[in-house]
């Protein structure tokens, strides 16, 4: 079957969706084409929550409402070339599409590491972005009393907390001195970690999985330390690759770490086509030297990008580097981060000094759920430009993560910041005496 | 007795506080006095709720320690005079005080209209920063079944629904269409009114207040439309005025609002004395204009400026007009706004267009207390800056509002927040893909 579009949008998740949209929204006269392979597409951050909260994956939908009602054609096929000669896409499903403009956001997939002996054994998993896998997945989980999760970034502790939730004796293995280590400086980390030591995850920080063993199915997992854990199964969270396979096999340039190259309006070698989200390159805001970070969030600021600057290029809508906003939850405390931590600006040779305040996030400290909260910033010594920051505290530590993103996009410095106004409610926010992100700041201001 | 000081702070609340422990913290071989009325200072922005929440105004305190530790001394006293040529203050205890630098932040007091018929009988009370006043005022609470308060602005309200949590019977009276209407366009406004109904205040909005009445003390009070309301007592929140008289009287200008004089580092005409907080003169980030909002966080940020600049000067640590960042609680929804309103912008005569998106603060929408969640933008025509915005939500409404707040502050621009980045989380943020704040500027821009 031949079909012809003016955009072609490849997958379903966050990147391909907002390609999508923006691209019909901004470009109305257009015909949208969005192909994924998932008949329904599983919200991305929102997995971890299928294994304890949500009663089932059927609650983490992401709603093809807002692509249908602009008029977007999704297809549910697999795209299997792109000949970029001819403008032209065909399926699995024996379609021929041709194009005009191509969006490549086919995304990533889980690292499943060839070195690690066992890893192909039964009731061994990881976490890809399938319905279908994951609902197996979540279904086997009634038949095991134990499980270990081997990977303590985001999604192995959301992970963990979840299926500690749901009653299950959960071990949860990092290599790296604490969780969360490649996100949060050790001092941040270190109170996550003891969280979620105390709600019942039996954290194994400081030591590396060496091998899974067992006769078929899952028995134990080895540890670099010679310890032996006992398990039913095992779920590996090491990561993500990017999937960049069919755009390489298109002659599409790929970067050394597997990433589809691209420029800051997400452009590929190949003119008219372009990538956007896990698969595409990125490059951090700060250093400007390629990441690997993959957020969802980011994933749609550059889809946003793409389509925006499909036929009218802007020079002020560029995406200007991966700044890497994070947040996570354990229990009743939420930990944020954006831009650089001490650490990464520490390694980068970033000449910085440092401040950190800890409050609450209420005034008085009685009102609706107080709870601790911390801000540390990281501030340029040669311009005075905010580099980083990290918070714990409450709900609102998520927003709170984003204010902070602002300050590091909108250039701001510290004396920004300390002139600068916040708006402060008893059952909101901090005080705004101490208002932990200001007096962060002051403090930051004095060690310059 | 005659004593002598090098930074001598009038006032103990948010400005008087913050201009003293920043005065002392960057000027650590300065003497700092501060000199206040209230042995006990509240926590202005959580007075309303020791009409509710809180069991007593003890618990609404605003802490010392902060002081204590720095080294400033605290002096409980009132300032009668000002002898700016002799840089001397006297006061009520019989100190002679002489200053080198003097910082004035004597706050303001509530409006009791001359004008309102009955307004000094038994009964009818306003809302100032005295723990004396307010504590005999709760204690009274309980010999009251219906009370009265007139004036829907953020205090209005916040305590009419804690007087409302409390079992009294409350009614509303606001002479505008709507509540909070000075601070939220209709849209907003409307929402929090109805909900502030739902949860049992009687909201009598577009009415005006002719008369309290009563024998001695308050029986009812009379409105423009001719109703007469039966009530034990009337609260009035209709404003507060600056206290500026010490510093007239000394020979501070003060301008036709009757709020002392200062520049943009909050000096001023008379060398060497300061003033911050809500006596100090505001004028508006967006307009210039003089400004009468007087906001705790606004207070502090003024102080922060006039006591960093107090021996050295900084051309980039320099006041750049009030923004006007606000947010309240009712129930479990809150309201945000930083900057101009719709309304704001049409009356001032700002070419703009509006942008606005209905969401949701979780992603999915059935984690952790999921809360709808809205957001509206005003974009200035001409440049695309983003002139103000307002919130629905959720806790997380707080800080979402001050993201606003930071974007107006950072001159960010529509295309900034195009291409912009944002954290996200399910338990804490709305989705990636439809975050409000980035759907109401894709909004905005379509109508650009």
């Amino acid at each position: 079957m031949k079909e012809k579009t003016d955009i072609l949008v490849i997958g379903g998740s966050a990147a391909g969706l907002v390609a999508a949209m923006t691209a019909k929204s901004n470009y109305k006269d257009k015909k949208v084409v969005l192909i994924r392979k998932e008949e329904k597409v599983m919200i991305p951050c929102g997995i971890p929550y299928i294994f304890g909260t949500l009663e089932s994956s059927e609650q983490n939908i992401l709603p093809d409402g807002g692509l249908i009602n602009l008029g977007v054609e999704i297809k549910v096929d697999t795209v299997i070339s792109i000949n970029s000669t001819e403008k032209m896409c065909t399926t699995v499903g024996g379609l021929s599409i041709s194009y005009d403009k191509l969006i490549i956001a086919t995304g990533s997939q889980p690292a499943k590491p060839g070195w690690l002996k066992g890893s192909d054994l039964d009731h061994v998993y990881t976490i890809p972005k399938n319905k279908i896998y994951l609902d197996e997945l979540v279904s086997q989980l009634k038949t095991y009393k134990h499980v270990t999760v081997v990977g303590a970034g985001f999604i192995g502790v959301e992970v963990s907390d979840e299926l500690n939730k749901r009653g299950l004796a959960v071990s949860l293995i990092e290599k790296e001195s604490h969780i969360l280590a490649l996100a949060f400086d050790p001092d941040i980390a270190i109170e996550a970690e003891s969280i979620l030591k105390q709600r019942g995850v039996n954290v194994l920080s400081g030591v590396s999985i060496k091998e899974i063993q067992g006769k078929g199915k899952v028995s134990s997992v080895l540890l670099s330390d010679g310890r032996n854990i006992e398990t039913d199964a095992v779920i590996l969270s090491m990561g993500y690759h990017p999937n960049a396979q069919l755009a390489q096999a298109s002659g599409i340039h790929i970067n050394e770490k597997g990433f589809i190259v691209v420029d800051e309006f997400l452009r590929t070698n190949i003119p008219d086509i372009y990538a956007a989200g896990d698969c595409a390159e990125k490059r951090d805001f700060a250093t400007n030297k390629i990441s690997t970070t993959m957020l969802a969030s980011t994933a749609c600021a550059e889809a946003r990008v793409a389509a925006l600057n499909l036929y009218k290029i802007s020079t002020v809508r560029k995406f200007k580097g991966t700044i890497g906003i994070y947040s996570t939850n354990i229990g009743d405390s939420s930990f944020g981060v954006a831009g650089l931590t001490e650490e990464a600006a520490q390694k980068e040779g970033f000449n910085f000094v440092t401040g950190k305040f800890a409050g609450i996030d209420r005034h008085p400290g009685k009102l609706n759920n107080p709870h601790k909260q911390i801000v540390k910033l990281i501030v340029s010594k040669e311009c005075g430009r905010i580099l980083g920051g990290s918070v714990l505290g409450g709900v609102s530590a998520g927003e709170l993560t984003n204010v902070i993103g602002f300050i590091i996009q909108g250039g701001m410095t510290i004396s920004d910041l300390l002139v600068s106004q916040i708006g402060t409610q008893p059952m909101l926010t901090a005080s705004p005496a101490a208002y932990p992100l200001i007096k962060a700041a002051e403090a930051a201001s004095k060690n310059l």
